[in-house]
């Protein structure tokens, strides 16, 4: 069998080229005698891997000098706790957008540590669009601002960043990430679970600046306490050190392809093909508001349920992979990130219209 | 540059057949026309890894039914936090061995969520022996005893399994675990991370007694409730697959090579060479008792430690690397994991007689 074109939620597909290397790499990396996974994180060889990512990431997305960035483990539901244990500071409530699953999670968690004052919520509309920026309804005594750019299992992205005054903003980009530019500057702080846009599960990416460090709750465990993390390099016990690797691997191979800017002009043809495919078609559907539509996740229903199967069964038959939709949401779900080719895309919008044609 | 033997305390060196078959598998694993870090964890290929991996390490560890094994995140130091957190259950205070460096980090984290009595130390020694069982003053409200059978920066490894009553026996065998047969049973919880006998870092495993789980502190983070993550498999959200599948592949090599039995075997013919090595020499010296001797680690000092850098350098050179001792420690420390060939250790050896007979 040959490579697939994968599109599953995350893990998700890698770029080919990022995969040639790690395997060319795997035995011994350039001369030191040994795997990557094998370095000492405190060694030479190491910390130049580990500090040209961050640099690389750092050009990447245009990170200000006055935001630390950390390579962390235990993924954004680990960072659904660590943001109010240390953003909070001093202040008794939060507030957060409810625009999904990912949001109602991190909801959950922050209300085990403060109160939490939804500021807008699509539910009733069942996620299908993200809120305007004048639905916001932000309160005065918040320590920050949370929301989910990008809602991995509805599709739901924003297609604006919400001004929230002198308020710390703090984003899940776990599924957005790296997909376009983004203006940092914007933030107080940015985190995404690697396995979507950056590289394997097993690393979070913690981008926050520098003001908002130091001042956790009492229970805060010390390694989810972002000052010491920083001040550490990242690096107070053993990182995830081949994700991270693989992860710089992610990054150089961006640039290499001319950056966000040019990443984002990808996406937007591959998202603009999917999303006319469906909407031309009268027997695809996808319900959300068309403003608030994903590049990265699509997700779509078939005119007829009972074709499901039969739709997962044919397309892993043309090598079109990991198309189910998640449980809570049911149909199709094809996620389409930066790993995935244009030729991906073609080949899944060419199989969905035979399959109308066949089925319809 | 061939492939030079390793001596890093962790990241440590991992099997080469472990790698050869993880290079073979990196574009493709096994016909899924994927890498195995861009499966989906819920799908059937990356669950089937998954399960193997377990069963394979049950099956080396003879892990009784009532105990769970997890594949979690964040390191030893995370769990540091995690086991007051889970452990505690309603008690005051835990009882604490004091051993060495990682003793005391275990200690220093757990005093921020309960009491801790230390029930023995031997830091008035620097750390140079295990205490022995007559020493250990244990309490009767701990509810829980902690130690660390062995210390990697010391070199200091327990010859004697704490005999703890009816309490719950937590260890740290981050650099001891399947270095040869353990009695599982006579412990409440075990936990490891994985960058020294298990595959690469990023990875931690904790092995607990049912009983034990479910009355966490009201601040745990939901991602350190062991009850959660048993409840979820491990797979409350995203877990490491990437390292998850490398750790298989290693457990994979350990049954291949005889288990634990024939690893136990080779890891005491390495460590003794080595240690009579040093014995023998007028010019090497380890400060260790010997009956508390690590087969893991294995510090040395030099008769003139003005020689440091020049063995450094003249081992690197003969293809020994990573020998530098912990910068607390000073001198040298050769790490001899499982993943040590004993071609290594002889060459190891070899170089130091060289050495001593040029410089001692």
């Amino acid at each position: 069998m040959a490579r697939v074109y994968n599109f599953s939620a995350g893990p998700a597909m890698l770029p080919e080229p990022v995969l040639s290397r790690a395997r060319d790499e795997m035995l011994e990396w350039r001369g030191s005698g040994m795997c990557v996974a094998e370095m000492s994180h405190r060694g030479k060889e190491f910390m130049s891997i580990a500090a040209q990512a961050e640099a690389d990431l750092r050009e990447l997305l245009a990170v200000p000098s006055n935001y630390k960035v950390l390579f962390l483990q235990g993924g954004a539901s680990t960072q659904f706790a660590a943001i109010p244990m240390n953003l909070l500071r001093g202040a008794a409530s939060a507030d957060y957008l409810n625009t999904g699953s990912w949001s109602k999670k991190a909801i959950s968690e922050a209300r085990r540590y403060g109160q939490v004052h939804v500021a807008a919520s699509t539910e009733a509309e069942r996620f299908t669009r993200a809120p305007g920026q004048d639905e916001l309804t932000l309160s005065d005594d918040a320590a920050y601002v949370h929301y989910t750019p990008n809602e991995t299992i509805e599709g739901v992205e924003f297609p604006y960043v919400p001004d929230v005054g002198d308020k710390p903003l703090v984003a899940d980009m776990s599924s957005t990430i790296l997909s376009r530019p983004i203006d940092v500057s914007r933030f107080g702080l940015i985190y995404a679970g690697a396995q979507k846009n950056i590289g394997p599960a097993g690393l979070v990416i913690v981008i926050v600046r520098e003001d908002l460090l130091g001042q956790t709750l009492p229970a805060t465990p010390t390694m989810l306490d972002y000052k010491v993390q920083a001040d550490n390099d990242s690096m107070y016990n053993t990182p995830p050190t081949y994700a991270w690797y693989l992860a710089g691997l992610v990054f150089e191979w961006l640039k290499g392809i001319g950056g966000l800017q040019a990443m984002g002009k990808i996406n937007a043809r591959k998202a603009e093909l999917l999303y006319k495919t469906i909407d031309d078609s009268g027997f695809f559907k996808n319900p959300v508001e068309p403003a608030s539509r994903s590049w990265m996740n699509v997700p779509f229903t078939l005119a007829n349920p009972e074709l499901d199967d039969t739709f997962i069964k044919e397309a892993k038959a043309a090598n079109l992979t990991t198309l189910k939709g998640h449980r809570s949401v049911g149909g199709m779900r094809a996620s389409i990130y930066n790993a995935m080719p244009i030729e991906g895309v073609e080949a899944l919008v060419g199989f969905m219209q035979e399959f109308e044609r066949k089925h319809g």
